[in-house]
């Protein structure tokens, strides 16, 4: 059983492997070589260039400039030094309100952790259940719930703090809608004119004998927005059209580069015809690639003649731009037919927010995909256990041994046998965790839904409800997924928040150690980007040619919204839950919310570009997932409080969850409908 | 435990009493003295008037035409006749799509009834489980699901049953809400051009310093509806100006009274001054009359100019109108500024359906009321017994004699004393039963809604959760909802459709008895109109002076729907849950849908007042509380099966509520907003 000791020698472990990660990444980005990795941002905005020829040839890889390594920590202040304003500016309000849920979390947990730390820690400490009880336990739980007697009247104190508790979060996250809602708002409003902002999407377009789509959407809206409309596009299904320009644009890469060998050597470079430049007829390179991009070009032309021609390529959904942004709201919120399937209206996303394939899925069709994923998923929630321990049965030794004989006197020699047998019965399962968000976005995307942020919003609410089944709740019981549902299921509504409220104060030490490998090593192993480092350097090596290649070998990532904020909703989970169990583990959620702050604005500031622009259309599920967490808290500390022998406080406790609920209603009536509908109000 | 024999009887017994109360109806309807009880509507449509005085005097009273008598059921076809245009254009969409109610059931549950009988009484007779088993049971219990032995195969005949039950039903219910909605898409568009089509009732009007409420609106509606706007009309708080009104109207029929006398005996009538006429100095009765009119004129007009000029009386809402349908639709569906608590607008409803006093509730007011009528209602549903036994332990013998020892003697009688010892206990109940629509009523005006359309819907709504924990769940579990609110915490959720599952088929008995005395006679004595009848005939003979006073006395009622709607839900879950446990059960209900369908349509035809035109906006309701009926006799039967010894059965019955749950969602998206929005889409 883990001591303070312990846990401290585990803190301080886990602070110096972090410490190790920012001091390498704060010496490599100061390498000129690795610019393109760690300030991919400022290069996609035309604000830096690769390091001239010019000086030395070596100050282009390698930085000599001994005082620059004595500020290796000088990136902090200056990713905390841009304003908010003009991080909007650079990075979009999508970024910059993805800071601020790093920033809720300090804000309801700064002032949790002190009066916990002040209140509820000597009110336990000062007490001796656990040496009376004579049962196994360590310090730490000194400083927990468990160490008041049975029946003690010091439990008030933890009535208190749960109150005080949920009326600093709910004030906290009121406070936070309201601002987000208004940023939101501002940005909107202050924006120069979008095209998107004018424009609405219509699908579910009504198949007419006599009009093509076209003819039909623009009857329909002189029709009925006579005032307003202005013209309207019509979605073409061009795949054949995109393979085209892509294969224009790869002759094009290599024409420059030829050009270039060209120049550097002053001989025409040749190439051959065959596949992959290996095989067939030797040619002048740059004539043969000139010829193959008008080629191209024809065929390209042709192509869109015949895509624009067929019926069967027009979709039954157009984007129709209005006068003013007034005709456009009052389109986007209205129901145009008396058939509320037909003729479906919705703001339109961005353009590079569209995810097109989506676009012309008819209604029916849409609610029975709504089903069969609904299902899916509740069986990969519960049930995604059964598949992986088939495959752990197959990938045995004596499975690879049969299927690879060849392998067998490696596998055979006792180290590698003993690795494997370790290894392999994890590895399915590790496996299939970091291969869970992808899947639940295929999900997402099976689903319907018409836009890349809606697609990770969806997909971020599914990967929460996985990690609060299968890691939180898994964690605390003990048992997949598949189990917990049978205890669900058997025991009785009353009982299962107290078979789960028990057992928490004991898995306190686990989630204190999980915070700390998962949550500060991940934020900053996130920092040093091993991957796209990696990457960019072997493609450097091995691929780049033009200066284009090596633009497009940088990788600046973007935020992963659907993979990283149910994460960090995690944290807040786990705040909530023990605030008032075992505050011990507060400061290790603040570490964790201090230290992503600072990476993802620094991140944000440098790295990340930005993949589309929603204007903070996540905040209200951001929201719901902390009403969710602060909920669930107080239930488990209902179920945990029922076992200590103070009728009093069910009802009491009762009262919290009604209280919170209701909260949500009334920031859902009053913040929500900002970020789902554009007012009308002329400013 | 009761035979069929003994069903029969009760069942014969209950249709000599239905028998009798519509041979008495269609005695008294015939009498010309009735004519203002039973045909009220056709003297509010001013198509019929009272019996002329020309002829007989008593024809004037009593029908002594021999003929009439013999068809005395010819009100039956001729309810039936009408047809549903005609219906509509007589009585409003709402009470056509309310007898669509019983139509519904009669259509889910003939074929249902069929099925039942001809495939599963068959194979439940077919067994002797029970007789085998050597337990009490009643020749009832052979035609039941509980004749079958454990394990049997023959439970795979429910399964499939029940599959299909399910799917006609919703092959039922998604026809009729797709009728129920063209009715309503037509009604509107066909109607005469109604005020309240162009107008837009605006809430929540922030206070302004510098303007009025009416130049505020004027500026809002001028600048951000510029082209549609019309005119508006402020609503304000004129209790007193009502109060004058009412006073006048009272004085104008004295003089009525008063002139007629004099009229009749030429001898100016006289009257006294004070309380009641009674006291005072004596007065020349029409003169008084008249000045007392112009009095009220004067002060009303003084009450009028004030109302107007006092800011204190003006409240913060208003009644927008339109030039177009079209302006009026975009408005009531759009969000008119970035905070979504102020300028709240919706459809206005029509000008008798609009609850005044609601209008003016500040938001926030509006979700705490929200609040504390949730938390209430919960208290309602499942604590009202508390009070109760408290009443009833107050209401005792030894209570009365202490407070009223005045009545010790004749309580003291036996007679008296046994009637009074049994009828005591009960009476809080049934008292409280009594009153309980009309307590649910003033629980939702508390609530703020500001129609009395969706004030009846949301009463039917929580009427409904009370008739289905208290009366369906109540009866089967035999406890009261305190009590089985104590088993729903304690059981698993698996065991709670399993603990009510397996008591279905012993409560079948009953519940055919309840059918038939709460419905069959419920409905017989909804014709016979005894409260109006009663009331009529004293008023007529006591209070009546002018015709106008006659018009008043007749008292024509209206289709009560929340107070009626989920009575009529209770025996659509009666006949879901026991159409494949208990098929005996079927034909009762077919009776009560049938008898329900020809009495109501007869009443609406003949006798009830429309007391406003919603046009048919609870249809949802009724759609959603059918389903909720269904998929609770799923779970009901997943949870008898679950105990009968076929394991595979839980797997293949958990699909059905999914199923309908699904059916229900997609019913929703695609017929729902007709009866929430207008569409756009010019005719």
């Amino acid at each position: 059983m883990a001591t303070i000791y312990d846990i401290g020698l585990g803190a301080a472990f886990n602070i110096v492997t972090a410490t190790i990660f920012l001091l390498i990444f704060a010496f490599l980005r100061l390498q000129p070589v690795n610019d393109r990795v760690f300030f991919p941002k400022w290069y996609l905005k035309g604000m830096r260039d690769s390091p001239s020829s010019a000086g030395a040839a070596v100050n282009k890889y390698v930085n000599l400039d001994v005082r620059s390594y004595l500020k290796f920590l000088s990136w902090m202040p200056a990713a905390l030094k841009m304003p908010e304003e003009e991080l909007i500016e650079h990075a979009g309000l999508d970024s910059v309100v993805y800071l601020r849920i790093y920033l809720t979390g300090l804000k309801i947990f700064v002032p949790i952790t002190i009066l916990a730390f002040g209140v509820l820690v000597p009110v336990n400490w000062t007490n001796d259940a656990l040496d009376d009880l004579k049962v196994v336990h360590s310090d730490i739980d000194n400083l927990s719930i468990s160490n008041i007697p049975y029946g003690s009247k010091r439990f008030i104190a933890h009535l208190v703090m749960a109150y005080v508790f949920m009326f600093w979060t709910c004030y906290v996250l009121k406070n936070e809608y309201e601002r987000v809602a208004t940023m939101r708002l501002r940005f909107l409003a202050s924006e120069k004119r979008r095209p998107d902002q004018f424009t609405v999407l219509v699908r579910n377009i009504p198949p007419d004998p006599d009009e093509s789509v076209s003819e039909l959407v623009e009857h329909f809206f002189l029709v009925n927005h006579p005032d307003h409309y202005l013209k309207h596009q019509t979605v073409y299904n061009a795949n054949k059209l995109a393979d085209l320009v892509e294969k224009k644009k790869k002759m094009r890469n290599w024409l420059d580069y030829y050009q270039n060998k060209f120049e550097r050597k002053s001989k025409r470079p040749t190439t051959k015809t065959g596949f992959l430049g290996c095989f067939g007829s030797e040619v002048d390179a740059i004539d043969h690639c000139k010829s193959e991009i008008e080629k191209i070009g024809k065929e390209e032309a042709e192509e869109r003649i015949k895509v624009m021609k067929d019926p069967k390529s027009i979709m039954p959904a157009a984007f129709v731009s209005f006068r003013s942004r007034w005709g456009a709201a009052v389109c986007a919120q209205t129901q145009q037919t008396s058939n509320p399937t037909l003729w479906l209206t919705e703001w339109a996303p961005e353009p590079r927010d569209v995810y097109w394939s989506n676009l012309s899925i008819p209604f029916v069709s849409l609610t029975v995909r709504r089903l069969i994923i609904g299902v899916a998923f509740f069986f990969l929630n519960f049930f995604y256990v059964i598949p992986i321990a088939f495959v752990q049965t197959l990938a045995n030794l004596e499975g690879i041994e049969k299927a690879l004989p060849f392998l067998k006197p490696l596998i055979e020699s006792p180290s590698i046998k003993s690795f494997i047998q370790g290894f392999l019965p994890g590895l399915a399962l590790k496996i299939f965790l970091i291969v869970l968000p992808t899947i639940l976005m295929y999900m997402s995307q099976f689903e319907g839904l018409i836009s890349q942020s809606s697609l990770e919003r969806r997909t971020a609410s599914k990967y929460f409800i996985f990690l609060f089944f299968n890691v939180f709740l898994g964690s605390i019981v003990t048992g997949s997924a598949l189990e917990q549902l049978n205890t669900y299921l058997h025991a009785s509504a009353n009982d299962i928040p107290r078979i789960i409220g028990v057992a928490i104060p004991m898995k306190a030490t686990f989630f204190i150690t999980y915070v700390m490998v998962d949550g500060w090593a991940g934020v900053s192993l996130e920092i040093l980007r091993i991957r796209a480092f990696v990457l960019y350097h072997l493609k450097n090596f091995f691929l780049v040619k033009t200066e284009k290649d090596r633009e497009e070998a940088m990788d600046p990532g973007s935020i992963c919204f659907y993979w990283s904020e149910p994460r960090i909703q995690l944290y807040f989970l786990l705040g909530l839950v023990y605030a008032a169990v075992t505050p011990l583990l507060l400061p290790f959620i603040l570490v964790f919310f201090a230290l992503g702050y600072v990476v993802y604005r620094h991140q944000i500031i440098n790295v990340y570009h930005q993949r589309y622009e929603s204007g903070a259309q996540f905040w209200p599920n951001v929201h719901l997932r902390i009403i969710v967490a602060l909920i669930a808290s107080q239930l488990l500390l209902l179920g945990l409080l029922s076992t200590k022998g103070l009728e009093e406080a069910t009802p009491v406790l009762l009262v919290l969850p009604i209280l919170t609920f209701w909260f949500h209603k009334y920031c859902t009536h009053r913040y929500k409908p900002a970020f789902v509908r554009n007012p009308l109000q002329r400013r």
